[in-house]
């Protein structure tokens, strides 16, 4: 199953001419998730060949227009284009009562179901949940109301050794082998171990969204050991001061954060304009953490579900 | 003194990847006046190496997202890079209600004032006026309130010819003489008639902007002479039935008007995505109006200042 990461933007508020807005596509099976939604994105969208009509879920991380001045047109499009599947949105409050009042002026009767889900941005919380995955919330620090996300592939099932299989198994019981629980007889005896019959099973990967914050190291506790982490680096390190201002966070504090939560990667976003070369970003935060790679415009980061060694 | 169009963008409500939904920039001399600004202006002016800072005026022709939602990330970005001088947004009813709550959720405090006068839609109306040009709006028949705007040039001075100006004329009688007066003794008989002392004046060139809308022939009187003519064609002409419904226009349609009106030159935009080849929309408009151009993004159409022979 792919579990695939697809940046289309990475600008911090004010775009260059190849550098646009945030937002970015990830995709877990078959599902698409939208993680905020910049102006262009639609665009965006088109240039890298990727069928909004696919897309899932959309998550909006805070009222700043570079994260989401892109939706209403997306959403739009959607529309003109006949989508039927419902579509569930996350984000702060407020965001459901501006794109209410631009859709009735525009007139728009929007031809799906637009299932609005307003979030504490405050907290970590389950916002959504289906057969593969979790997300929640993770509480940012800046100007305005402010969450990240985190996904999560829930636990899978151990693959059963066939040809070790005792014939007596019913269909319940290679349920619970599958769940990792052993078989126990009438009595309570164990009758067979579920480690003699199962594998491994695969990874549950995992990818958390740190938009845009000051460097916030109560965070680790939700960030630790995940397969990919975006955390965004406005600024080089001789910046700190005027990120703390804007409450933004700096390559390095980018880097610490990966280096302490133990990630295995971590992708950086979010540059400010005034960087045209991002080699000093990238360089600075590997000092601290070397596995750290930009998230520019149609990089792909994939996380693969490897089995591990028998 | 330049008096130039460009266009940024061609495309109906559904973007294509290399087409762009509507907005137009009009330099009048110094000043640059933006038409209508649907999602991506910024990135566009940006590609066109056009500096937003010298925008002096925006007009929005109508609430339909694909006229305007690249304006609150361009007024956003105006902001950031610190503009002083004040901005003058013409827009129908509920534009400025809708940018006040963006940016009551964004937190933002712009930078320069923003100066929102509301339009009235349905009629033709003076809305801007300064040393060189008016500015009218024009009444649209389209499915919410839309006006198109008509950029007129004023009358300009009637250049004196030196050799054969008297040496008796006083610093008034000759600003007389430049806005085409004749020269009187004080009972009242003519002293020196204008002709034989000016030249023609440079022509007044106008620019009318005709956006979405059904085809509307009780427009001509206000269209008629004009230099350049720009006229949704959403359609080509066997899908006038579908244009009506959608209150928009064919390519005929807009040739027809173009036609009737005697402009100079009609410029065709607004396009459906149907459409990946333009060239059958061009002939067919041009077997009409032949004096008609697409305007596609990054083309400019410019009328010049000419002075009549001698």
């Amino acid at each position: 199953m792919d579990f695939e990461l697809r940046i289309l933007g990475s600008s911090s508020a004010t775009p260059l001419a190849n550098r646009h807005h945030t937002a970015q596509v990830l995709t877990i099976g078959n599902q698409l998730h939208l993680i905020d939604c910049g102006e262009g994105t639609q665009m965006q969208l088109m240039q890298y060949k990727i069928k909004h009509q696919r897309i899932c879920n959309i998550y909006i991380s805070h009222l700043h227009g570079d994260h989401y001045f892109g939706l209403a047109g997306l959403l739009s499009t959607m529309h003109l284009q006949g989508r039927l599947s419902p579509l569930h949105l996350f984000g702060p409050p407020g965001l459901s009562e501006i794109l209410s009042l631009q859709f009735k002026y525009s007139g728009t009767n929007l031809s799906y179901k637009l299932i609005f889900h307003e979030l504490d941005t405050g907290c970590y919380k389950k916002i959504y949940e289906d057969k593969q995955i979790t997300v929640h919330t993770i509480p940012m620090e800046h100007r305005v109301p402010t969450c990240g996300f985190i996904f999560r592939e829930k636990q899978k099932p151990r693959p059963l050794i066939k040809e070790r299989l005792p014939s007596y198994l019913t269909p319940p019981q290679l349920v619970r082998l599958k769940w990792g629980e052993d078989i126990m007889d009438e009595q309570g005896n164990l009758l067979l171990a579920n480690k003699e019959v199962t594998l491994e099973p695969k990874r549950s990967r995992s990818y958390a969204y740190c938009s845009d914050s000051k460097y916030k190291p109560d965070l680790l506790p939700y960030l630790r050991h995940v397969d990919l982490l975006y955390h965004e680096a406005t600024f080089t390190h001789d910046l700190a001061e005027r990120a703390s201002q804007t409450f933004h966070s700096t390559t390095k504090q980018a880097a610490q954060m990966a280096a302490s939560a133990e990630v295995k990667q971590l992708l950086l976003g979010h540059f400010s304009a005034r960087y045209k070369d991002l080699t000093p970003l990238l360089n600075e935060a590997r000092e601290v953490f070397p596995r750290t790679e930009l998230a520019i415009e149609g990089s792909i980061f994939s996380v693969q579900e490897r089995l591990p060694e028998l």
